[in-house]
């Protein structure tokens, strides 16, 4: 294991049992927390806080100590919005230095600092939330029937039977029209709350020339395709009866070629909406995101559109948010490029005009980034509040579950996805973690797949794997995101053959029922996961200390002030481990088998495969 | 060794071996070339170009190889002002990330991706300087003798003898005058001609009160206990008569609490000049540099600050750039800190306008941060050419050649500076120079100490350390800034103590001459090594490629397209290394011994304790 990682390594993260206030404000004083194994041997502690450019040095107090652990505590001045600090061990050796990414026994850059930020967090009802996301077109007709969608279609649509298996790549990809719609998803939501979901994640409702909608022809309408705005207003309303929430998508780095904003512009280039878009000399005369000439990119440099989309009365950010739509905040496509152009960057511009505009509206509105990478220069700044989290999550997620010899690519990516071990991913992780604070870490919307990836399914090639995989998105920090039809054992090589129709036929258990295959023991392994999430305070709301890091098993801590759980996540055959944890007691939340408890250690047993185990310790 | 370096990694820097335009202009097509051992099992390699903050994959292609190994080249387009890559080998195993750190094996953050920038590099002259910096109380006095200071002194002022040994804390620390002047440094420009140094660093010049003036008084003359005006003017003539350069030092972070701006900020509160300031309700009313009450912070906030300082005709920074001073730049002063105070942040801005400013009076004008810690956030953004590099370069050199058992502290560390391998100081060095463009990391000021740190004589307790350290200095990338006394093994626990007249009888030779020891054996070193990196383009302008890494001993190759160079430097007693690099004759430019060569390796001589080898091989 990492010299940096484990139960013998000091710990602290921005959770309770570490920092008393997350979000403070300017000037306030935080006290912060480290906790040291007595097995080491330091003289004393600092915290390194980065203030105007500028580290100063703290001393730790010594608060508690026994025979397993020391205690310190310093004073941290939140003097700047986001104020980086980290821990220096002064050690017989020479000091470590302790920050998001472990404990390091050089110098470091301050990339990986912890970070106290003075921006309000998500909202408080992503503490709790479980999201399931869906594609409108493929999750449920209102009309019931099977065949090839009935009424009239656009010009553009290939109909496609509900049963038919979605076109992967070449034509037809973004045509098929399988004919979903609101009013569908509205007559489904039984199923919802049968899973135990509580937040339904839309992706694009207003009206287009695709399947998927992100490239709309107009911000002023639901689809009439999908029901329309009455659908919307009913499934929202309907929504919220249950206690449920539902988070739209909006496409703000582009819209479709055939918008009206863009009809317009081109039409008379001295109107205001000519000031939307970027032009040029070459062909097709106008900058396409990532050169498709069907979406053509906005201009935040224009304050016109600024208006129009933010923060104009009636914007199209603030008025879905109004009754009757009553959506409960907005995932952005493609964040990471919104209002980034050549020289100009006007990203954290829009991102912070977003959320005050929405927070006027709605106080307790979401605003999630789509933001695939690096998005580390994004979080801090008042903007999105959360990601969603491929980069600290999936993408390490799949290198430890992916099956051996896979071939598949994650998105973008010209080569497959490496199996790597633990190590691994637990490394991606924590680098990735470490660039952003933990009040934005706690509510990231982690994923193992959306209609832009392959399905989990396919990914892992096994029901079991699957299962470890949702043991992980359901028993770590953030917000677990499922994309519907996960929860079946869906299949999909991309994102596009993922988005199968839900074969409700075989859900319901009607004999004979045609669609894709539909596994009840999937959806009962979810199920059970989001009850446990659901029951345990610790797994929403606790640290993250990671106890062992093996090859083929890892295993992690999830702490609060009143609670202890740890999680053991094994992908194959593992011997087991003996762990320096003192307990008296272990409650099995998950997975069976018997955990040996003492008073120096625990003994996890041997899994002859793919497990999860989860233990609640006394 | 880490898996991420040495000779059998594939390697890429910005040199001129590796991309042909190191500063493109926006919107350029760069190709970049990576090149990977023949040992390597690479089916293809991309390089991954971050593009409005969407990274794209453009494949590479193979352009010659050969038995020992195989080089790629790609297009990378210069889309935003700073473009970052980094490189991705499909290999068996699974994929390869090459950036700034090396090669991994699992994703990695976009921090250290490599990076073309467009705005301008340091100016030309920087490609060959050698700077010496001087402490104006503290080099020489035109008066000669050797007693207390003559003449009037401020009333603050304690007089020393120049061979008193200079107060290290306490009482008296800013205080002792020395009564070293303009003109003295001025009668000795042949020391620093025989020594091969071509620019001068002059630490403040202002007046203020206390002996190192980063408390300035006024920006609008030079001290008359320095000479004056005139003294400065008659220097830089003779400097540049010399074909030498000479740089400043500007405070533009704070002013002296007696400076007539702060004056009049005080008794006017309704005046420009009170805009130009912080101002509290507690005491001292005001905000000082680090709660210092005698250093009162600028705001930048005020604009009638940036045209003084900065941006108007006549400002501080344009005018002493003007003949008759005509100096060829700034060193500033808490760059980390200027125009940056808890929600205001105006230091790129600043930065930005400096570099503006200055351009717009001389185009070869330098601009230098001093950012003591991680300054990647500031150095990309066409403010600061370069930083005084004790993140990448100081602090790394001292953990390997700090004398084992010392208990210095590294400027504003709570502890000791410890004792690392090569590795520990290889993995620093990489960490903060892969933050940064090639194109500043080659420009960057190197030093071994400043005025503000203990001397290299004591850190590292050796006369033969101390070649060891000049000869990482010289022979490494960036500019090699030598504090002056270094250069004769002067000493100094922290940078107040090291701030030693230099002893002038001693380096002439008068027997019985007062004052500091003066190693005559040193100044040999540093003369050779200054003369060796004039003699040699690739070790000013070369990449930098690892060729091995020991705890006892490291070795790299400076290369450009004519010239190959291997350094290898031993802090100790060392076996040797057999090294995988075919050459047909090696020259040994400095060190002596024999390097074995042959068709498959050159084998290094063991050493029998710290030493430099410097070879161009054939």
């Amino acid at each position: 294991m990492s010299a940096g990682l484990g139960l013998g390594v000091p710990h602290h993260d921005g959770s309770e049992l570490y920092v008393e206030r997350a979000t403070p404000r300017l000037g306030d004083v935080v006290p912060v927390r480290v906790r040291v194994p007595a097995s080491r041997a330091e003289r004393g502690v600092h915290v390194r806080v980065v203030r105007d450019g500028e580290p100063r040095f703290v001393p730790a107090r010594l608060e508690r100590a026994d025979a397993r652990e020391r205690w310190y505590v310093a004073d941290v001045v939140v003097h700047n919005p986001v104020t980086p600090y980290r821990f220096l061990l002064d050690e017989p050796g020479g000091y470590r230095w302790l920050n998001g990414r472990g404990l390091h026994g050089r110098d470091v850059t301050d990339a990986a600092d912890f970070r106290l930020a003075v921006h309000d967090p998500a909202p408080r009802w992503l503490d709790d939330a479980v999201v399931y996301q869906v594609f409108p077109d493929r999750f449920a007709r209102s009309s019931g029937h099977d065949g090839p969608p009935r009424g009239p279609l656009p010009d553009w649509a290939i109909p496609a039977d509900w049963a038919e298996e979605p076109i992967g790549s070449g034509h037809g990809v973004a045509q098929q029209v399988y004919g979903g719609d609101l009013r569908g998803i509205e007559q489904r939501l039984d199923h919802l709350q049968r899973l135990g979901v509580d937040t339904l994640y839309l992706t694009p409702v207003f009206p287009a020339r695709s399947n998927h909608r992100y490239d709309a022809t107009s911000f002023a309408h639901v689809d009439p395709l999908l029901g329309g705005d009455e659908a919307l207003a009913s499934l929202s309303a309907a929504l919220h009866a249950r206690g449920m929430r539902v988070v739209g998508d909006l496409t703000t780095n582009h819209t479709g070629v055939g918008h009206e904003w863009f009809e317009r512009a081109r039409a008379d280039r001295s109107s205001a909406e000519a000031s939307f878009y970027y032009w040029t000399d070459d062909e097709p005369g106008y900058v396409g995101w990532l050169e498709h000439a069907s979406l053509p990119k906005l201009n935040y440099g224009a304050p016109e559109l600024t208006e129009r989309m933010i923060t104009g009365a009636g914007s199209v950010a603030e008025r879905w948010l109004r009754p009757p739509f009553d959506l409960d905040g907005w995932r952005i496509d493609v964040a990471n490029m919104t209002g980034r152009y050549r020289d100009d960057d006007h990203a954290h511009a829009v991102a912070r005009a977003l959320r005050a505009r929405m927070a006027g509206v709605n106080p307790d509105a979401a605003l999630v980034a789509e933001h695939f990478h690096d998005a580390a220069g994004d979080l801090s700044v008042g903007g999105w509040h959360v990601n969603m989290n491929y980069s600290a999550f999936t993408r390490p997620a799949w290198t430890w579950l992916v099956a051996p010899g896979s071939s598949l690519p994650f998105m973008g990516m010209p080569v497959p996805v490496p199996r790597g071990g633990g190590a691994d991913m637990v490394a991606t992780m924590r680098d990735f973690d470490a660039t952003v604070p933990w009040s934005v870490t706690r509510h990231q919307w982690n994923l193992l797949g959306s209609h832009d990836t392959a399905r989990i399914r396919t990914v892992t090639g096994s029901r079991a794997l699957v299962e470890v995989a949702a043991g992980l998105l359901l028993t770590y920090p953030g917000t677990p995101v499922i994309w519907a039809g996960d929860e079946g054992g869906l299949t999909g090589v991309n994102g596009e053959h993922g988005r199968v129709p839900m074969p409700w036929g075989r859900i319901d258990g009607v004999p004979g029922a045609a669609g894709a295959d539909w596994d009840d023991a999937t959806f009962a392994t979810y199920r059970a996961l989001i009850a446990l999430r659901r029951s345990c305070r610790a797994l929403r709301e606790g640290g993250l200390r990671w106890a062992f890091v093996d090859d083929d098993a890892v295993g992690y801590l999830r702490e609060t002030a009143d609670e202890r759980v740890l999680v053991v996540l094994a992908r194959d055959v593992w011997a087991g481990a003996r762990l320096p944890l003192p307990v008296r007691a272990a409650e099995n939340l998950y997975g069976g088998g018997v955990l040996g408890t003492g008073a120096d250690e625990v003994v996890v047993p041997a899994t002859e495969g793919p497990s999860v185990q989860v233990w609640r310790l006394g």
